[in-house]
């Protein structure tokens, strides 16, 4: 094990929010609000901005109307103003940074900046807490909105997962510049091919995957995660996006890598969206990542059957497949 | 193990419909409507008919307007009409029966009776099924409504408890006059004492349970009980019970006699509502009633606790305490 | 609808029991008593008996070494001696009749008979019922036995499902001589094409199955299926398969036939195995078989996702292909 | 919100393990290894080593044989070699350091400190990760050892809970010289009066509870916690514990602090047990802590009920009541 980079691990708190691209706005509203559960808080131009019952700030998700579904700004909180200096600081002189902006609704001046796929994110600390309406209070003192029941009723943002080129180049930008750990990775080929790597800056098991891009496209996002509580709230998502006609690509069922308990299903716009559970919390300071070659990792399901090829090749936004094109795999 | 009486089992199919008086209407119907989930078909005079997504009537639970709560009518779907008619002439031969009525919204015509402690009940068995209108209509064929997923989301009717005087005088009529089997009861005073009894038409566990009233009053409600699929929609209930202000009496637990797991809350209008999953089949045609004794029946919650006393002296309507008191005993 | 047939229906209370051929003993026992958690009971010659704690009578599985896998007796128990002999005597009269043996472990006489498809039945009534050594009691006494937590722990027998060459045949026969109703049922092109029934002696959803063979072959078993109480214990049961090695094929899941949450894996004997629960209770005393066509039934998965190839064409004991072969479909 | 100490946080990574002491230390044993699940790796003297199967740590829970039962060495695991010397030099320099030892099974060296209110505790940064032999190997290569399904199966040490006289100087105690955050706390008598303070190294709700100590004694336990992944899991750990006559002396339910699913058990040696599951994740850097006054906190329990007395009196060891009484309120 090498030694922790203090001065690093730490600066980044948590993912704070994501920015969805959508080309089908209304429709993508009514996915996230009427069959996830999402609470509306805010609209502003071509964004709407929501939030799950459990999310501590005002608002953890923004729908930003598009001509192509994707994923927009990746909102890293840091740990302190200081941190978000430090990393902002670090980014710049790494040449990945873009600059500071005044911040968008309920957050502070943000640092932007790129990882090296193009990924657009930002860094940023001050944000403001979700006060919630007289009619929205929970009974629960330490839950910042009511618990509603309205459809899956997702409770919170938990993670990403973005496809790029270079795995390695990525996850070390991730571990270096923001400080993350890896906690799992995929290596084919005897341990010489990188395939994904799912990284943390906390003991949550992954906020953050990279996973090669099967089309070597640039950019582009594979899933959003959003959190309920048991495995039960997850098959209870099932029946309802099914009485909702929404399409359920993969699960419910468990992946190996994380443990996780997933659903994987498409919003209107187009982007996958995976309702989420379970996992584990990787409490160990010398952990040494968990690595998994082409046997181990099998499907990525792990009570078996397989993951179907639309969960290997379909990204957002779609891409043309590469004159060469990368071999298959699978992934989570 | 005595044998059965051919021409009376199997005469009455299930519980079909509950009418419920409420002297908060517009609350009582926020609570079944937009806390419970059911959902709302018709509308008529005092009246309000609601059902559970499941349930293949087309209701199964009438809200009436009336100055005191408790069980308005409690109806028993026959098996076929020559059934119905059976039964008719059954009661009526055993003084018990009123005579029949053009019905109501959804049913048939109906035969109307008592129970020894003046419960109104009827029966009859047309009626009409459930037809969604489109935007109702579930995406799986066998599912008569969407499942939508609003609130606590109660699939059907299940079954209810009355208080009466007399315990044995009413068991004995529910299993002579309606061929009810008695699945289990609780006997004190060395067996000589009949305290409940639970009873049904069919291999559930039961439909209808007889609890002696310890103020000695008549035609009392205890609770009604409506049905969800798992125990953890049964604390999902209990988060939205608590998020929207019900007060929840007992539970979610789960009682020793029964195996139910449950959770009881007052609605607006004071009746005891159950919120109800588990429990076991009893498939068994020569099924010896399971009797619990003082020490055995214990509390009634299996995991142990105790039920709170307004379980023993709560029900619908409340009754001014008898000058002789019943001893004090615990029931579900 | 047609006027029950008053003297069948009811003759037959339930499934009682079912004998399972296996080439593999010791792996099968090991499965069943170590992985599922059941108790074995009693041995003799070649065959164990085991049981679920929720299983009211001695046994309910009997595991019998044979050169190959498949379905041993399949065991209904009557409702009443009487119901026992007129069922007996219909059998008779149909053609369909073997003749009475003595009974084996905790069954009293048996009638013994086949159905079109050569599956081997035999109907009973006496029977013993479970009495648990003191080490094994319950602290429920509606409990017949202690809930250990061993493994998956399956409660009962619930279910099997077999294939024949002739649905129609087969599921004629269930309801004529033995009283079965038709619940569900798959009928391609345009209804003429009967693919599958499923059919019960109660207001359980099905306990009989059958399913055209594709292979054209006779007497095979599609699978058994156990009972467990909740969709959350499905989900640690493929936990537990996957620890122990056991092949999961399809699941965890929902069917949209019958709304089932299942799993199926293969005992190491080679029978397929369902883990089972949810599903729903058909109350209706005029119930109108629900039917699926091609497009209706599609994968046969309420969420969407296939069921993998051997689920339609693997059964116990293996078959040849026919010369001819049956069109493909899904089947539950 | 003030700065963060960067010097002290981050230097605990976790709870470590937990020596508790039993006067029963068979039956114990078995309460741990075969009704909770837990695994043993080790023997020593008067000890046993056992741990759950998603610990990383060869063990996290030591049974050590001693006349009362109570809580013995409290074990801080730090998150490098530099923080385990950081704290030791501070705790040194505060007076409450004992000293370095060799370390036991499984643990490196270990710096001894108590907390103001004498509770033994230790940091340690070297530790043997667990090796499960061949029978115990997961199928999931992120999983130290196999789910083997036996009992609860509880997965990992979670948490414990103090009792202790002065809670701002043991809770200020845990802030500075720990590095701990302080999560949520239950504050009476308009604020001054500081009743229970809920702390966690991580972002984790809490991995350790201080709350006054009704009695006046020293050095007691309240409870120890245990993890498992769903509150069905909790649900069934009622029914495995109440098959095995173990006292349940509340819950199953949910608290309104930290919102945890709970069930508190008396093992044989007489410590009280929690299996426990739910609670939520503090992403927030800039937390603010959660305080309840009398009324919010209530009973503890969010879906009403109360907590016995007995959860507010007794701990272990027992202690007399002192001359003067700590007036009586609900802890969690």
């Amino acid at each position: 094990m090498e030694p922790k980079d203090v001065s690093t691990a730490g600066d980044v708190a948590h993912l704070g929010a994501l920015e969805l691209l959508t080309p089908q706005p209304d429709k993508s509203l009514w996915f996230f609000s009427d069959v996830l559960g999402m609470e509306v808080v805010h609209r502003e131009s071509t964004s709407v901005y929501l939030r799950g019952y459990g999310d501590y700030a005002a608002s953890t998700l923004t729908l930003t109307e598009a001509a192509r579904p994707g994923i927009g700004r990746i909102y890293w909180r840091a740990s302190s103003p200081e941190a978000a200096a430090r990393r902002a600081a670090a980014l710049a002189a790494a040449g990945r940074g873009i600059g500071w902006t005044a911040g968008d609704f309920c957050r502070g001046r943000c640092y932007h900046f790129r990882d090296p796929d193009g990924h657009p994110m930002a860094i940023y600390f001050e944000e403001e807490k979700y006060r919630a309406p007289p009619q929205l209070r929970s009974t629960l003192k330490n839950l910042p909105m009511k618990y509603v029941g309205r459809g899956v009723n997702v409770r919170r943002l938990d993670h990403l997962a973005v496809l790029c080129r270079d795995v390695p180049a990525n996850r070390r930008f991730a571990q270096e510049l923001l400080g993350f750990r890896l906690h799992e990775q995929v290596l084919f080929d005897n341990g010489s091919r990188e395939i994904g790597a799912w990284l943390s800056p906390s003991i949550v098991h992954h906020q953050l995957a990279y996973v090669v891009d099967v089309k070597a496209a640039s950019g582009r996002l594979h899933h959003i995660s959003l959190w309920v509580d048991n495995r039960e709230d997850v098959l209870r998502a099932a029946d309802i996006l099914s009485e909702n006609g929404i399409f359920i690509e993969a699960g419910p069922a468990r992946h190996n890598n994380s443990q996780g308990f997933y659903l994987y299903a498409y919003e209107p716009g187009g982007n996958r969206v995976e309702i989420y559970s379970g996992s584990y919390l990787i409490f160990a300071p010398d952990w040494e990542p968990v690595t998994w070659n082409e046997e181990e990792r099998g499907s990525g399901v792990y009570w078996g059957g397989a993951l179907p090829r639309s969960f290997l090749e379909y990204a957002t936004p779609e891409a043309e497949a590469p004159a060469e094109r990368v071999p298959i795999f699978d992934l989570q």
